[in-house]
């Protein structure tokens, strides 16, 4: 007997994405910027270069890229309080701003970039699921517009990108892998697993976590292929949008 | 002989608007939500009402509106650090918040509005002048929307709102009174003044500026008169958004 | 039938300002210092030079002016927690702060007072409405003494004062504009107005807000003849006092 | 051959205090409120009763007393930056805050004061050396007055002072123990102790710190022997003042 | 030919972790407590039970498990500010705290906790690489002490852990999977992976980043078999600590 | 009659320390280190030195020692919340780094240091009474390791340390002088004196605080003799732990 075909809320398919848009160019004034779409996920990403890099940095020759992630107080269902009212930066934000972060240097060439500073803001309008992988998708975009801005000015000593990045999230879910969980998918899963993953297949980052019950090996292995398998996707869908 | 007809940097003329555009329903969890622009300048507002209301107005059968603003770090020229990373909010946002809210607050029913709560959340994407006075605008089209959400689920005591609100920010220069400053002619204006009025012309907020020289009664004059006439044209864009 | 002559709580004639008290050199240290009352209201002004300017401003050859505000704790009739306590300034206590530096920059020429500092810290001692508008006015008195220290020891390339400067606030209460609000009046006044004039009577600033129902334009236009006319009579209490 | 009977910078002698000048009742608000003076320092201190005390010590059917010491930027001779800008309260202030309220309370009976709360704000007006002692000194006179207000409202259950209250600087210079050290003496001397003792010359408190070399145990008792005649004398000052 | 037996720093074979010790009980006031270490990375960690639960958490019968993880400043060969100095808990900092709270819930039944809470708190006095996995190795055995101190005194509705819990971080080092990685190992590896599993080999989560270049898929396969036989060797230290 | 012999809680005679520990080089990075043990009181404390000094400080010629204190939240019978987690740091904690700084500071020729910073962490494991007093006593050591590593490398401009320096706590308890009290004794003591003294007796603190009623003149003298025997043994102890 076949599997049932399509088990999910939205009537995907355990492989399918989400509809994807990337719309280029959204701001005026930044160097780089996409509103990225995954379905009702919804992020605005901003590349920013300025001439100079961090203090620790200078005099070395290299680069920088950074990146801040943050949600609007109404991205998600219920209103959440602003963090810069309450004072500090809550943990998930700062976890994820140094996931974009450390997922972008891991293909830059900061010997190619010259002392020139990328910071990426990532900023969730609305929120259903897969923002941070939503936005390290949206950030590659940005990246190469705004890398795109620095070659046109003559600023670069090279080409600072080594290679393309996707991100996608996946779930296990009875058993079932499933691809790109929406908001409630997500609650519901018993594992999420995020993976980043470049053009050419390989892997930056993977995060796997027990929701409900620890997971088996080769559990893990069914999703880290799905998620490959979904960053594929996505690299022709970045590919287009650059085209 | 006649004044030059059109001396401003984008060819408008000195009573003239910008486009305005507003987009209600922007956001698919928020119970009003509207993205309004005045030319380059691009706001997300989001009409946030939960049950209940601050502890200090518990039992008194009033209902309560509040509003927050900022900016996000690359809506401007050049990026802005995020507050939520210096962890506290600067004086200008705190300034236009308090406006905001105030300004609401003026036309609301405390009593019709029962005890419920609506946060307005006024986050720019994209700064060229005359932020704050759109946001004004377009929290009035979401706190409609809001408050229409409440009347649908018979949350209401009778109609909380007993006016229709816009403002409009108004400029001299060189001894001309302009119309909706775009950020350049901000930043040269000798006097800067916002204001806030009801549909039926009555003001309910005035803020003028001297950015340079101290200015004369007779010009103050014709910048109310100049604001005044463009928050009648926003008040007629409002009722088309809300037909 | 004429109306009533005193209708106010402290027996003032609605055109009547509280007594003005201005005490100059009130402390020890600074370079110049005002004790300044509006009847009941109390704020101890300090004007300290520093020579050099703000990092973003060195090398220009102009000056710098700027303004901090805060309240005692039990400056107002029940207590309110320290600012410092709480880890945060309140919106009210930025937007104040800012409104008394830019109203005392509108009368600086910065080339003629050279690469000096002034900042004007105003405390106040004790609140019964009016702080903002008696420390401006007294911020002017504390200003001369402080440009008078710097002509003293030669360390200035002109006449920094461009002219003089005052402020009052003016309320509409059932109708009547009325003069310097005390605390209780200011609290149930339809409208509160607050303007800054030069000593010519030309404008400065003006903020003007609905407490309860909007405002005509007629009723503004009276409020504001009003102001004007306050801040002429503490324009002469100031020249005695710097007599 | 005798010593030298004036050595001090403002002509007094060793074991002279400064002019102290106590104003009562200086503040309109408050429930106990005193200016004190030790010559040039000037401390406001004011004291504020609530009804209730902090929730972990309610329905004890006892009182609580507690302080905090601030100095407004310019009570010195250069001026200080305030914290509640920098975000933080400062070791110094903390500590001072702490030692005024740890005095004040041993010589309160909470029973006899039941649940009720008195603050006491200490705030600097002017810094001449020996704010913290002349808080204290002024604080008991200002927490006597608050005691007054709470039994003419008979809202006592007995008598909640104990005893009185008074504080003084005294130090070592070259070898000779001065009595109540202005800030000049003070940053020049080798050994510095505060004193806080009852009327009826009981210690609540010394601290004794060597600012040059280490000090000998007779040293400490010639301190502690000025410091006690110092606090009789003001013990007479605050019932004159009381009186 | 065989591959070099040892590669490493220390000397130590590429599946061979460091010295490994736990010292139960070396705090007195916990109620569970260990000092563990890998090599020189020293953690002690408490393990602190209260009655109750979070506010959000009330009247569900629920119990609950949180964690919170710090450097001391010199744990570090240079050393870093403290957290509590500089006003704001870092994003590393964050990051750690939540991922030791979420591995140690994976194994808690709240039902059999009853409404009691376990705050881990993870102390590094040392670090020379893997304190996370130290830190969440340690906290398991300190969580067991606490667990019991509560069946003592029957304060428990049933066994609350379902399972028991070890990490251990592995890295790739040209081409070469190492375990355990000390400081100097950790900062040239290519690649990092922390890997938490439990005593019966299920994974409860995964993280693995390319420090360099990213990494294969069968790359990250030989690190996980790696990671889950180093974990599994930590589970047989546990239960000799524990026996 | 005599007097009872042993009143204590834990046996130890009216003049005994508790069992004393110290143990260098209990870190690997710092430059001086030890954890120090007063009965169940055990403070970790690391002396780490850089090359240079705080930036109001360059170019004299002069070192600089400081110190921090902090405990840790399960040190004490309770569990405290972290200060880096409330996001400031607590009054007591402030006054206690400030004192042990200052201590500290009293033994040093800044002169014979040369620009170079030594900072003293002291990181409280268990607190069981006087920890700020094992701060100190265990501070001198690990600075004296400090300063040899210094000097082994050649960087001091002479010998930097004018002589040695320990502290300890007294008590009066029933009018009986108590000395090294732990915290069950610390918590209901009347009055409570710490005292740091040079290794030749002198004294550099003296802090007494009645905490319940004040005191006499003749009982401060019998504690602070007691003080200085309990220095004076503590001074052996520090000989013996560095020889």
């Amino acid at each position: 007997m076949l599997p049932p075909m399509t088990t999910r809320i939205d009537g995907r398919l355990p492989e399918q994405l989400r509809d994807v848009k990337i719309t280029r160019g959204w701001l005026d004034h930044a160097e780089g910027s996409v509103l990225i779409e995954f379905g009702k996920t919804r992020v605005l990403v901003a590349a920013s270069v300025t001439e100079g890099v961090p203090r620790w940095r200078k005099g070395s020759g290299l680069g920088w890229v950074t990146s801040e992630y943050e949600m609007l107080p109404r991205s998600t269902h219920d209103r959440n309080d602003r963090e810069s009212r309450k004072g500090r930066v809550g943990g998930r934000t700062h976890e994820i701003s140094r996931l974009i972060g450390r997922s972008l240097r891991a293909i830059i060439d900061y010997k190619a970039l010259g002392e020139n500073t990328i910071v990426i803001d990532c900023d969730v309008l609305q929120a259903d699921g897969g923002t941070r992988t939503a936005s390290i998708t949206g950030a590659y975009v940005a990246l190469c517009d705004a890398v795109e801005w620095l070659r046109e000015r003559k600023l670069l000593a090279g080409e600072p990108l080594t290679g393309s990045l996707a991100a996608i999230s996946v779930g296990l879910k009875d058993g079932q892998p499933l691809l790109d969980l929406c908001y409630e998918e997500d609650s519901t899963a018993d594992t999420d697993l995020n993976i980043v993953a470049t053009g050419d297949g390989k892997i930056i980052e993977v995060q796997g976590t027990a929701e409900g019950a620890p997971f088996e090996r080769a559990e893990l292995d069914a999703l880290i292929d799905l998620g490959l398998k979904g960053c594929a996707q996505l690299t022709i869908l970045q590919r287009e949008a650059l085209a």
